[in-house]
This record gives structure tokens, C-alpha cells and sequence, in this order.
């Protein structure tokens, strides 16, 4: 039997004593399976004092996570503090430099730091884990890592973002207002007071950017990621989705493309007759299309503190193995720099939503710019707006602009850009165009 | 640099030669990852002669593939012959007592010897591993043997056999009956001339037998799984689901209860909209509930030879890290006996469906017969059966007798059976009822 694993755990919120009691519950069951125990010797926290639903007996307390990150008596420095940068950064740089394994669930620190952290872990011989920072409780790190090594990953994909993912799928099932489903995701926990992190994408930007390095062997590159957040997404637009046989998701979509790489986050049109389409409420996913293996998909709570839990504890796991590729896949000096595709030369297919004054020749100059820039159409359905006025007979009043939902053939987002703006130039909509990407699982 | 890991390759059909070139196409990334190279020192197969896609010109061949497991100039013996018995037992138990470790994609060696070779592979400290076993390139051996190893399991269950899948996919798509739709999977290479193994849910418990163990810390013991093929699902049954807000898959389930494992393979009732029911065609997937990570859905590729493949790369690259848990999760010792749940106590919500006559009080005593065993009902339908006759009106002939479909709500499956085998015995019924149970997602 090999000597204990031991943990020095930084950060005592709801995930930390999540894993204390993991780690607690199934110590035999663990140590049978690994061949040594582990064991938590040293904890930090902000408030000594608060109360919490876990064990804190046997470890000795610090009140500086960077101490405890260089504390002799740890194996594995364990951050859950949070944030990019102050005491996250401050304590993981220490214990890589002090040669102790990191297992963090910081996916901000990893979108800005990724790849200093890694190159530290390198030289000090040291594991750097994070099946946390992306998906919660999806395997995705270990999937990418070690059961995709033998493939060459040409996209990846998926929901990323729960709040998103719960508000629109409140939207569909009740046909609730964006403003309204998020004050209630307020009130249950699921967004924040600030919800701009959430909703504006850039929490999901900061899990694509870490899936996007890992799949192409790229440098971590948050900056390069084109972000859109679901704020404009209308009932209109849900409803048009339905009756076109989709379903609005908010994806984050990378993917090798002869330009670089494109790397993105925004609502998307996906089938509703796919799995992806039936990952509702708060549940994450990631797709990865592979070259030998196809298309794996991955379903399952993306946060939670016991969910979150399990994640950190796989890493622990890993390390208590032994063995391991490096944190980014290949050494850091393999990576490659990550060359961003242009998004106007994005190619797909996209949903169209305008709202046409109903006067002559507005259509046939609509379809003009669209057939101008090489924009051919599959569909378009024209319907006059319904009136709000109770009692009226919803079959749309005469004089109303009129929506019109067009689905586009592939083309490319310069195209497609262009023949919006002409449209919305000409004047012959009563407001700004709404354009969503169709993804094609 | 490490030296480098020596694979010896026996069986090269597709899946042998789709794994050469993997290896040969991605040496270097592999090498840059994994610290070292992987080679292939030396293959076996039945036939030299045969030409294959893939370059053996480095590789010593063996005509026997026990002489090439023993063989010194190996690290890794790749057993890719099939069979339960034969030689591909008898070169995996070479390679094991010889040291060498044992990557295979045999699940039928493993669904029958899998705790005695586990045993073998610890005596001599060597890997066994079997990731394409299993639902091809998903990697569920993997989740299960790591990823979840900090999870108590509560239940795995999932759609293991693609040709079960494809079949009933299609019944439902597109209207038509079992035997039609075998004859086309058939065709495509799907299905066997003898579809028994497949469609009577032999291959899919072989798989099963494995998860079970895996997750529930078991002996592996294919002959307590309780077996139920797809060849009596009806167009009728597909249609009356699909009304009720299901979809019918043939699912491998395995959970814990009071009275023991209840592992069982048999046509199941899905809500409609859930990913699982969206999992189409031969793809395959696998959910696992663990008491902390929640439910965990992994969908992908369940064969193939490219797919099955990368699963064996994936083992070939996990040995060359280094380190690793037990072939079983814990060592066999620890293993505890697979006490089989009686089915009769299995606890559930059924759909049944019942041709019956036309008479006075047949309805009445169906019901009475539900009552008595405590049956109680969430729904019934009941439809005239349709006139087969061309310009019939399709509302039904006076007479025939009526489709009768019912949705129980939660009761155990001695009640069920011993009501309609009562209702059968009364002579209300024209065939012999349906019985399809509905498993909660």
C-alpha cells in the first residue's frame, strides 16, 4: 500500500464540504480501488468561524491559502476559491512553484492563465486538473485528454451555460417573456443579481475557450471567442423555431475551419428531433465530432455543489492513479497559437426574423439584397402581426408590419450581414433584423 | 523519453486494421502526449494472405495467437479474434500469465470469464482492459472507472445494441412492421442472417453484465440478466406509445433494490421527450444515476470499426500513461457475490395492450381482475379495430374486437403478470396481451 494521498483543500463553500463528505463516505470504497487512502490534512477558508456541513477535525486550519498551497504536509493543493486572478492565482502559482498537484474548478483562472499554469505544472512535474471548470459533472476534460487522444477533433460543441439553458427552455414550454423567466431563474438561485455573465455568454466563452485548446492543441485564447448572449431572443423567435422544427440553445461551438479556427458562442437553431434539442433546464452538454469516433455526446448537470463535487474528486482521483498527460494535452511549447477564423466567413444556414411594413414591393426588394449577395432561400412564411388588444381576432390587423421567418440555404455570415443591412437601410422594416445561426448536428 | 510501448495485435479484421492506421496516422501527437511511442511489434490473424487496408511491413506475424501473446518482444496484447471461448481465451489467458497486458473488445469473453480474468491480470500486475467492450466509442468503462469512482451507483441503464435500435427507430419513423424492417437491417449489413443474439437482447445483456459489475462492485454474471427481445413489439404497440408520449427502446437497465441487483434487458417505454428517446438509428447510449454527480447520459457511435477503434486506442493509451485502478474497479477479492432481485418484485408503471371481444362485461371483469391484484390506472384508451379492407371507413368494424391500451400506474410485476394472466384465462381476449414496462428517466 502506498503512502496517503494528502489534500490541502483552499475554499470551504458548499463545493468543498461537498467533497470532504465525498471523500469521507466512500474512503474504504477509494482506497480499495486506488491502493492508498486520502486524506485531507490542511483547509483554508475566508471565515473560520462559519458553519459547515463536513468534517474539519483532522486538518489543520490556515488562514493564508498561499501558506497552505506551500504547506509540506499536502500532496495535492486543491482551489476552490474562485476568480481569475487575487488569492486563486496567488495560491495556484504557489503550490505548482512549491511542486504540489493542483485540482482546481476555476474555469476563469484557466481561460486567462491556461497556459502559464500548465507550463508551470510542466516544469515542476506537477498534475494541473480541472474536470470542473468545464460542464461540472460531464467528464468532457478526461474524454478530450486521454479517450480522444487517437482522433483528430474537428468541432466541438455544446451547452454550456445552465441559466441559459433553463430560461430558454422555460421560454418554449410556457411561452414566457425572456424578462420575466429570468426574474424567476433570480429568484430560484439560478442567475445572478447581475445576470450579464450568464446570459451575455461569457461564462460559457470561458468553458469554450479551455474545450477549444484542448481539442485542437491551440493556445488558450478567451479573447478570440465571438460571443452573443440570448438577451434578444423573443418569443417571436421561439415560437417560429417550433413551427420551423427547431429548438433555440445557446451553444458554444469551435471548430477547425481553413482559416483558423472558429470559435463561437451565441443562440443557435438546433433539430428538435435531436438529443441535444432535449437537454432542458439547467443540464449542460458537449458534443465532440471526432474523426474516427463520430459523434460522442455528453449530458449532465453542469454546476451544483455535489455534481461539482464529483468532478473535483475524479481529478483527485487521476492523481492518486498516477501517470497522466500534461494539462493541455501536449507540453505547452507544442501548443500552437490559436489563429482566429474570420466569423464573416462562417458557412451555414440561418434563420431570418423581420418585421415588414405591409406596402408594395417591400418583399420583392427584400428578396432582392438577400438574391444580390447569393442568399437563396428554403423557407419563408409571412404572417401579419397579431393584434394584442384582448378580443381581437388574432388573425393579424390590416396595416401591421408583418413578420416574416425566412430559413437561408448555407452561406456565409458576410453574405448574409450584408443583405440585413441593405434591408434595414432600404426601410422597409419596422425594426433591426433578427438573424440565428442553424447549426447542423 | 520512455521506451517505447510494444503492442502485439491479434485479429485483423476491420477494427485491427482501422486501429493500425489510427496509430500510424497519429504517432507523433501521440508521442508529444504521451511522453512516448506506441509501436506494433508484431500481429497474428487467421489468413496472411488476405489483403489489408493498413501497413503490417514492421510487425512480426504470428500464425498462432497464443504464441504471439506470450511473445517477449510485446507489452500489450490487443486481442481483437472474438469468441467467448476458443482462441481468444486462450491467448488472453497466455498474455496474462506471461505479464503482458490484455487490451480486448470482446465482451462475451468478458460477460463469461470477465472475474477470472480480472483475477489473472492482478496476479501478474497486468492491465485488462476493454473500453470498446462496451457501447463501442462511448467511453462508459472509462466514466465508470474513474470519473464516477467517488459516486455510490444507484442505477445504469441504456441502449446497447444498435441493430435493436435501428429497427425500432425505423418501425416508428416510418410506420412499418418488425419482420419488414429486420429484413432491410439485414441488408444494410445491420443485423445477422441469424438475428437471434441481436434482437432477442443477448448482445445487449453481454454488455449489461459488464456495466453492472463495474457499477455495482459484482461479480459479473451474465446468466442472472433477465432477457427480453424486440421480435413481439407490434406496429400497434409503437403507435399506441407514440399517442401516450413514449417512444419504445430496447434498453439494458441494471439498479440496486432491497432484495438485490435487478439487471434486465427488454423492450422499454421512454418519454418522448427526453434525449434518450431522440437516441436514433444504431447509435447507442448509456445513463448512470450516481448519488453525486445526478444523472450522467453518454451518447455515441455503438460500433463501427473506426469507433471501436478509438476505444481501443484509448485503452492502449491509458496503459502507456501508466498507473490505473483494478480490470474491475476493485480487486476481485472484494467483489461481492451478484445476489439477482426476483423480476416478480420489480416495481414500475406498465403499458399493456388487449384485443378485446366485443361483449357484455368483458371490460368490466379486465378491470375487476387489475383491482383485485391492486392494479390501479392511470389510462385507458380503447379503439375498434381498423378494417384491414381497402375503402373500408378505418372507424372500426362492429364486432372485431377492440384495442384496449393501458397505462398502470406504479405496481410490481407479479401483480401485472397475474392479472393478465388471469385476464387471458377468462377468454375476454382474442391474443395474448401485451406487456411493455415504462422506466422513469
Amino acid at each position: 500500500m502506498t503512502a496517503p494521498l494528502r489534500l490541502g483543500i483552499a475554499g470551504l463553500g458548499t463545493v468543498g464540504a461537498g467533497l470532504i463528505r465525498l471523500l469521507s463516505d466512500n474512503r474504504e470504497h477509494l482506497t480499495i480501488a486506488l491502493g492508498r487512502e486520502i486524506v485531507v490534512t490542511a483547509v483554508s477558508a475566508r471565515d473560520r468561524s462559519k458553519p459547515r456541513d463536513c468534517d474539519l477535525s483532522k486538518a489543520v486550519w490556515y488562514d493564508d491559502p498561499v501558506a497552505l498551497a506551500q504547506s509540506p504536509d499536502i500532496d495535492i493543493f486543491v482551489e476552490l476559491i474562485g476568480g481569475e486572478e487575487g488569492a486563486a492565482r496567488a495560491a495556484v502559482e504557489a503550490a505548482l512553484k512549491a511542486g504540489r498537484h493542483v485540482v482546481t474548478a476555476n474555469k476563469a483562472l484557466l481561460a486567462r492563465h491556461g497556459v502559464a499554469l500548465a507550463g508551470l505544472a510542466e516544469q515542476n512535474d506537477c498534475a494541473l486538473d480541472f474536470e470542473a471548470a468545464v460542464a461540472g459533472g460531464i467528464p468532457i476534460i478526461k474524454t478530450l485528454r486521454e479517450s480522444l487522444l487517437g482522433n483528430r477533433i474537428d468541432r466541438i460543441y455544446g451547452i454550456l451555460n445552465g441559466t441559459c439553458n433553463f430560461i430558454l427552455t422555460k421560454m418554449q414550454a410556457e411561452g414566457r417573456p425572456f424578462a420575466e423567466v429570468l426574474a424567476e431563474a433570480q429568484k430560484l438561485g439560478y442567475a445572478e443579481a447581475d445576470p450579464t455573465f450568464d446570459v451575455g455568454g461569457f461564462d460559457a466563452a470561458h468553458k469554450l475557450a479551455i474545450l477549444t485548446s484542448l481539442a485542437f492543441g491551440t493556445q488558450v485564447a478567451f479573447d478570440e471567442i465571438h460571443v452573443e448572449g440570448i438577451e434578444h431572443i423573443s418569443e417571436a423567435d421561439i415560437t417560429a423555431a417550433d413551427e420551423l422544427g427547431y429548438r433555440i440553445k445557446l451553444l458554444g461551438v469551435a471548430l477547425r475551419t481553413a482559416s483558423g479556427i472558429e470559435a463561437r458562442v451565441h443562440p443557435t437553431m438546433v433539430p428538435k428531433h435531436s438529443a441535444i434539442a432535449e437537454v432542458s433546464g439547467v443540464t449542460n452538454c458537449v458534443a465532440v465530432d471526432g474523426d474516427r469516433v463520430g459523434t460522442l455526446l455528453l449530458v449532465g448537470p453542469g454546476a451544483g455543489s455535489e455534481a461539482t463535487a464529483s468532478a473535483v474528486a475524479s481529478d483527485i482521483i487521476d492523481i492518486a492513479r498516477g501517470g497522466g498527460v500534461p494539462p493541455l494535452i501536449v507540453p505547452v511549447a507544442h501548443l500552437k497559437p490559436h489563429r482566429r477564423a474570420k466569423i464573416g466567413e462562417h458557412q451555414g444556414a440561418y434563420y431570418v426574423r423581420l418585421s415588414v411594413f405591409d406596402k408594395p414591393g417591400a418583399m420583392a426588394a427584400i428578396a432582392k439584397r438577400m438574391g444580390d449577395r447569393g442568399v437563396s432561400l428554403e423557407s419563408i412564411v409571412q404572417r401579419r402581426a397579431k393584434s394584442a388588444l384582448p378580443g381581437a381576432s388574432g388573425r393579424g390587423e390590416p396595416g401591421a408590419p408583418a413578420t416574416v421567418t425566412l430559413i437561408t440555404h448555407e452561406t456565409t455570415e458576410e453574405a448574409i450581414r450584408g443583405a440585413l443591412d441593405a434591408i434595414e437601410s432600404d426601410g422597409n422594416v419596422s425594426e433591426k433584423p433578427q438573424m440565428i445561426r442553424i447549426e447542423t448536428l
